[in-house]
């Protein structure tokens, strides 16, 4: 059975194109800096916005109509799996992500979750070898049932943390069995609802705690993934401590676990922490940390997590700016934690939101690389740093100064010249690069 | 000359007392856990907002009106330092706090104004003898001048960094020469205006070479003060590398500056960064870095830095909690970066505005003694973690399990009871704490 | 049967009392101001938070613990109808507020979800003889079904503008049988997810003609309500039309719907649209607009509705304030719009939460009475404005002056004398009142 | 004297052009809808902050280099005349807008400021019969003097009061000798420090006082600009009393003022107050009030007025779209209230930013008339709203409906059909008109 019979697979048609099923600015196989955009782009798909996101919010019941709705649960998740890579074939995206109560029904015991998980994932190992498509990372949910109310790793309550525990071996026996290629924590229920009754030492040794075990246990099974933290600042906690890149980073650094970790940064987590995309993504490369990056955006009048999808090309321009100073970000990926508005609630809605976040993409990636090609930014920052590549600014860097050499050369020279940014100007350059 | 005439110290009449020109609450010489009043908040003047600070705001002129203005820049800058000790007298505040800039005219050089720095200080160390008074710490501005527009350790102009090391081994040298306690660096143009023509990692590793350099000096010279980073996440600039507390950490710990460095927190930068201030406090504890405190408190419902004297006793109480808490704040000690409002421009409202902050502070102070006596949060934690000291629960907390062994519990243990934490309750309890 | 069988009814215990089943600041029948308390702050519970709200929030699913689920949904609601008196009881709480939806369930239809309703009222009439409980007001909830994800009364489709259309007139009805005092309009969807595809005029233009309908429908069945609209500025909506109280009032005065509207304020919508709660309490006042409020509290760092229950003393001072100056809120009251943290997830917890609300409202009452009593705050403004009672002000007030006219009195009077607010010395005596 | 004697007159060169003296997409002469792009655009320079802004920030000392700084304030005031000219014409700018003291020096007395008003006016309508330039808007700074702290209009001061009445006048007056097509009143101080020692409806009733004078003294005079308000929320004030669109117009109706006040609204000070500048737009196109209106951009990430020369297109799309809606922004215009970065120190930065702004909009206006030619947003609309206009959804427009008759209808047709929005394939085809 097909879930969406009138469409085939999505093509690029170029920008002239006014079929709503095709691609107007990704070109799969097109070359840019040496690579297919695929290859730089690696999109993948969400499978809780895709499959189990119903348009419900804090005010609303569901609005969704969706066609995989079996008799059971089980039935239900079988459908959903087929549904789901007939969109990735569809869509001509090669991975996914998912967290493990996304795929399988949770059932009245663990026993039976992992029943229902190992079951699953049988079928979509199957469907993986079938089209050749890829789990770029898989995470275990620590937030949504009732008892992670007080958190997972972070919880005040010991057996909870077990369960947390067992999830996340399940979490990695599952990605050694699909091959993943990276494996994510998100910690929304890792923080505090207020610190009136919160040891907040104590909670973040425990998480670390956690993580050791994840890294040594990802070692004695011979399946090491990229280990991945995603940083949020708050909602559903009131105070999330992974709050944003440079947070996460002083945890990592402070519990040694900078070999083992990298980040998975979302945008509209960015904003909400108050900071821009492509301020997080630097801060990750300053750190070598750029794991993987959630694409989505936020509303940046409204104070939650909006998780729409990327439209805006001066922020895929930016975004892709960083990935490619990077040298990419494989063996990370571009993953779409983006969910079609309430408003939009037709299954094809699922494919033209998918090809406008794609399509944002494609725009940032090619204008970043022309930007590049014609060293844009890099001639301009060459110019604003000259002084530190010659004379004192040379030897400053080459720590050769210090504060009594550097009083004395002071002295002489207390009336330095102040170049103008111009910086209007440069961005009214760049919007002739952007559109 | 006196510049207050009609003002007698300000003494402790009691909550009755109708006087403005006396302390309420803040009995310097009470005892309080086995410390005085004066022992336990360390209370500071700062010298910029109570000498310097002229009332005018981006769309206004000054307001303030004061008397110690003379023929010339530098008889202003003595007749300050008179002023100053006048106000400390009468306050019965033990330290202050001063920028280089606050004290002395900056002149047409980096050699007069140092000139200028020497005859003030000579000053200043005569009041200090004269009075007692103390040094909490010193700093330098080097974020008015243009020339650091872009930066001081960060800029891009290997010049202005040499002038702000110059600035810096200055700073060193008066803290030496005025028995300076700590020694504070706060960034407000180490940042960026804008990403798109910044190098953030160079900058910052320049930032981490100025603070060896102070590290350096100060071993050189044989005065080792605490070294303080104060963060702020933006204004002036877009955004200032030492966002908060946690973002100062990661840099701290990247650089290896651990053993030297700690934080300078203030309430308003905290709820700036989105934090509140007992957050910034909390986090800094953790990481063994709590330094020292500047009080005041902001507008929650504005974008700014307003620099408002401390007047909630919710805060008050909630920052003292954590200084008791970490076992007190000396070296550190609690400076009133706090500004009187542009209506407040009589020179009294120095006296009242002080007295307004010193108050607060004290009814916080016993507020949360009384907490503590009265195990108030200790027992409630010790209940709420309580499954963590016993069982699987300390196991886990003594490395003793691993993903493995706690998936075997949890597959028998998966329901575990959740205690509600009754917390509308418990703040009910708690104001009668505070009122 | 009793939900709450070991529980008494609430009494007042005054400040000293440990039991927290116990008042220890509201009396109900103390006399402040020449009314008890109970006069003065007409309390009601919410139906929604108190009997209906689960705990589950956008990332997590329910996890209050509730006995009152019976087999069916109609047993579950008779049920809750019962617990809901008992509660009102225990509490001594006079008045409740309900949506059409929380109270009945929705059915299969329109028609029996209105027979559901007849039924439901049928029982709650029947309560309210039996206990002399009172409807404060009652509403529809034309918000959360799906039909209404762009709007009721702004909605695009004809067919859900008559829906919304039969739910007012059928809450007209209740509200004309139980006695209702206030009918609310809160516009969860009347506004927009983008303005992209929204005409805005048109959609407001509709809103009007369906108040219009309603105070005529009023006016027909003999039963005329105080009408109130209850400003939020988002969500769920991106943008709601009724944003503020200020906003409302331009929309009531456009269309000339200011003899029959009044405004219904809640705390946190207060604080979301960048207001304290206290202003828009002035606000409404200055249009004599002031119908009643919606007690609770946000948090100020996070960008939603919290909804929790008041427990910040300077907030409900400030509010009393604002109520005392109006002559007090009747018909309005003061409801409960305040849900338990989802921590707080026992039956218990519903009167813990309430009491503590209770108290912190009770303890506001009495400090603004106090400060009243003293001129506190009349005496500061008559001096203040003590200008415009004399001379020119009193002529400028008299509607006496022109712009000439009073050019040719500056001219002569350029030089005015400022005072000084001395506003941290206000602050600070200001203290002496709350605590 | 020329102050750029480099620089010729800008000219479009079209998108190839690298000369960054030069329009790239700001065509003066090109018709666009019927109209050439000058007659739509309408743009004025703002002498604030092209001639008297000096790139000082609350940290900051001023960094811009200027040339026209003569021996004497009035001196120095008539080179900023001929300077201010030579920029308008070099950028080919027809209209211009200032504050009193923008232009002139304020004297040591009201009398003298007056006098050197006069003077400085002369030169300006000199230059203007030279040059064929027009005065946009002028206004009185009424929020930058000490006096002025407290309000002007608001003020609780009457001399005070009269003092603001004299410079309205004196405003009126020069509006009159140079032809001014508007007049405009920002309210910088009209509002509260806190709401503590303020009587909001007093200082309203008094600032709508005033609005009555100027509108009578236009009258006596013959000279009738069309009267202005600009709404922001808050800096300088905690909070203003314009705070935005519909605040303002609630002020205008419940005043009676709407026959002779439209608003001017600022992009900058919508995101202030928490919506879209088109969101503003379009309330003030609601209640017929869109006067005029002041370019520039916010920081989204920034909780204060940045002013930043605008350089998004999505931004001036979506505005220019509002204008074409309008009928065109006449007798207002597109004021560029927007200033160079601290960094952009230099004089040819004030041509560089203007230029970057001028593109800008033409881009937007570009964008916006292609999406109209194709009745993008058009047809959308009419097929969204389509059931309004035929069947029940016609007769309730119509008024003949009520609620009896829509609950009839209601329960025949309580299961309405809703149609997707589309709303990602929108924004992704919408990109395509932008880009």
């Amino acid at each position: 059975m097909a879930y969406f019979p009138n469409v085939e697979k999505i093509q690029y048609e170029g920008k002239g194109s006014k079929n709503p099923y095709a691609f107007r600015h990704y070109n799969p196989e097109e070359v840019v800096e040496g690579k297919t955009m695929r290859e730089h782009l690696r999109f993948a798909l969400a499978y809780w916005h895709t499959m189990t996101q119903d348009g419900s919010d804090p005010f609303g019941d569901p609005t969704n109509q969706r066609t995989w709705f079996g008799e059971t649960p089980l039935e239900t998740a079988h459908n959903r799996v087929d549904a789901f890579f007939e969109i990735l074939e569809k869509l001509d995206v090669d991975y996914f992500c998912f967290h493990d109560i996304d795929i399988a029904p949770a059932g009245d015991s663990l026993e039976e979750f992992f029943a229902n998980l190992d079951e699953i994932t049988d079928h979509i190992k199957e469907k993986m070898e079938e089209t050749g498509k890829k789990l770029l990372w898989n995470t275990a949910n620590m937030f949504s049932h009732p008892r992670f109310n007080n958190g997972a790793a972070s919880t005040n309550n010991a057996d909870v943390y077990a369960i947390a525990a067992a999830q996340v071996k399940k979490g990695l026996d599952i990605s050694k069995k699909l091959g993943g290629e990276n494996y994510v924590f998100w910690g929304g229920r890792e923080g505090y609802e207020t610190l009136l009754n919160t040891d907040m030492k104590f909670e973040q040794d425990n998480i670390a705690r956690l993580f050791k075990m994840a890294i040594a246990y990802g070692e004695k099974i011979g399946h090491k993934p990229q280990f991945l933290i995603e940083p949020k600042p708050k909602e559903p906690s009131k105070h999330q401590y992974d709050f944003d890149a440079a947070t996460t980073m002083a945890f990592i650094l402070k519990h040694g676990l900078e070999g083992d970790f990298k980040l998975n940064l979302e945008a509209n987590h960015a904003t909400l922490a108050g900071h821009t995309f492509e301020h997080e993504l630097n801060v990750a490369r300053d750190y070598d940390a750029l794991g993987s990056i959630d694409a989505n955006q936020g509303d940046m009048l409204l104070g939650w997590d909006t998780d729409e999808f990327p439209t805006n090309v001066y922020d895929t321009t930016f975004a892709m700016l960083q990935i490619l100073d990077n040298g990419g970000i494989a063996p990370g990926g571009i993953n779409f934690d983006s969910k079609v508005r309430r408003s939009s609630h037709e299954m094809d809605d699922l494919l033209f939101a998918h090809i406008a976040g794609m399509d944002t993409f494609a725009r940032g990636l090619k204008a970043a690389a022309k930007l590049r090609e014609d060293r844009f930014f890099e001639d301009l920052k060459e110019k604003r740093y000259a002084s530190f590549r010659e004379g004192i600014g040379a030897s400053i860097v080459a720590d050769k100064e210090d504060l009594e050499s550097l009083t004395e050369y002071a002295l002489k020279h207390d009336d330095p010249k102040l170049e103008s940014s111009h910086i209007e100007l440069v961005k009214s350059q760049l919007n002739d690069y952007l559109f």
